[in-house]
């Protein structure tokens, strides 16, 4: 038997890295182990975006299951290499913000690849086989060198902030149906309500809260799946609609 | 042991809402269990697309399986959630037009998401545990309300007309290949032949039938692998060339 | 018992059309079986862009591995369908140049697919059934007409030449990262140190050799993880800087 193992990457479906790295995981698991991607459409080299994904995922993932996480423009550089334990949740990966976004209980430094591997694939030749490890040998992590988890890198968080009752919240994400998702949560986000939404160039839009993307009129603010607060527009794209991409940062102010 | 589960949805596969469906499918059925993508990239809120690749995979799936389709605009309205057996095969989605053009035996509506899960995401949240359930305990739907399957709503499903000879048929879907499928049976085609193919701006264009999509010169008709006529083009798409999408309708008269 | 199947096409993952497939891959192998796609975004009919990814997935498979590959504009042409065995691999599929990157020791015919099939889809009708008869019944091949290897169609190969120290090579693919994939060996790209890329219009670049992707300066030339020699560009797309596609032919000329 062996755990699930969850795959996230940069690197794409249409060239054959991510097909690598499942036969490297398919000739170190039993038969019948389940491989279940996330994603491998994070932007090449968007460590944050990654993170995100990974923060969006972990909380629904089975406890007991290996994720192999490769999102890795330092590859063949000194960046560590680790495997990292977060809410029952076993992450194998580089050490570059990747995991920075979720909160970690252990950690520990991954043995380097076999000599004669590739320096440009460590997906291939040393997070797969690590994460095959880690899914069928919990037990190998006390031979591993550990790690502090408050010397792993951390994402480039951007905090909400709040005075005098108006915040501000980072665009964290836009998904593919347009909501933008604000790193702001409920409780955060204070007051049900109309809220004012103030755009890095000032202007101005109104918010009408909702329970969901439907029936709703104009722009609205709604607490998604993901635990996160996001602004939507029923049957259209509120992120095209708004012009903002990840990193944009908006303010909120709630009306009386 | 549990049927496979096949699914389907506009949730494309840059967002990591498809593996968060597949960790709900995982944690509730046996080790194994397969899980296979029909597709995620139906465009947003398309329902009749997500009808239309249902259809067309249906009838080629093992009797037994049940498939996960969520393509839901509606999520966390009032509209109804249920599962659908038709030719040996259960569905579990919204009753929005999806199963619109599948010949539906039974239909049973599916008991709320638990209290306190998300209003904006049913296909992680109360589809996907229902079909896990209806892979793995096929008797469960003796315990569901039944649903009068007349009752279901149906697919805007455009009617091929004949009139002294001559077609009017709706473009169904434009393929990857270019190949234009129309909603038109084979033997609603009629004679094998020249046809002279009309288009709404009253332009026309010969089709010479054919077999294959090789060897043909200019474009064909022919019987694609669906079970439904299809125009192609040799090398080259014959949706762009004809300037065509879905919905459109089409006029085809046979030449003697 | 099965053998893992892994799929390479040119569907798409819009369609329905691999799922199809792998209905038939599901009904012809015990549960459990293991289906990897390596890739299904080849363009449409490109031949050459698939048997490049057969060529780089094929020394990172298991052993014992069976391949459904299937970019076939000639389906229902006479051209021939074959099943190949290649360094402990067997792959399904037309023979049309597909398997022509890959060193063959055994090749067969395939039987025709039964009749009342599709003569549009041989992915579904007659590759995937052979797939999962290759997979289950290993012996299978000695009720199989044999083919030999040498009247295999062979890929567009376009070796590499090199005169007084100069080298032509031809790019074969351009990867996500913008990796500009050569076909070339590293024991054919010689000397390492500086090299000067001379392009198609006779404009000149430098290279320097580097053994990853991180740190260098400016264009760098690297053993990639294909064994193939690449050319990078730290954090930007040498491919998109270059303006090169696949089949274009640079020249490489060592510097002192």
């Amino acid at each position: 038997m062996s755990a699930p193992i969850f795959l996230l990457s940069d690197f794409g479906l249409r060239d054959s890295y991510v097909a690598q790295m499942k036969a490297v995981l398919y000739a170190g698991t039993p038969p019948g182990t389940a491989f279940i991607d996330i994603t491998h459409d994070v932007a090449p080299g968007d460590v944050l975006e990654g993170a995100f994904h990974l923060f969006a995922a972990a909380p629904h993932l089975p406890a007991g299951s290996v994720v192999l996480a490769v999102v890795d423009p330092g590859v063949g550089t000194d960046r560590r290499a680790v495997a990292v334990r977060s809410g029952g949740l076993t992450f194998a990966g580089p050490d570059n913000g990747l995991f920075g976004l979720l909160p970690v209980d252990l950690a520990w430094e991954l043995p380097p690849p076999p000599s004669g591997s590739s320096r440009t694939f460590h997906g291939r030749d040393l997070f797969a086989p690590s994460a095959a490890r880690l899914a069928t040998d919990p037990g190998w992590t006390r031979s591993l060198r550990g790690v502090d988890p408050d010397s792993l890198m951390r994402s480039i968080e951007a905090p909400s902030c709040s005075t005098d009752g108006s915040m501000q919240a980072t665009v964290m994400h836009v998904d593919r149906f347009g909501n933008v998702i604000l790193w702001l949560r409920p409780e955060e986000a204070g007051a049900v309500g109309e809220h004012l939404l103030i755009m890095p160039d000032g202007s101005r839009h109104r918010l009408s809260t909702a329970g969901s993307y439907s029936g709703g009129e104009g722009l609205l603010l709604l607490e998604g799946s993901l635990g996160l607060m996001e602004i939507a527009l029923d049957g259209a794209s509120a992120g095209w609609f708004l012009g903002v991409s990840r990193g944009d940062r908006l303010g909120l102010v709630p009306r009386p």
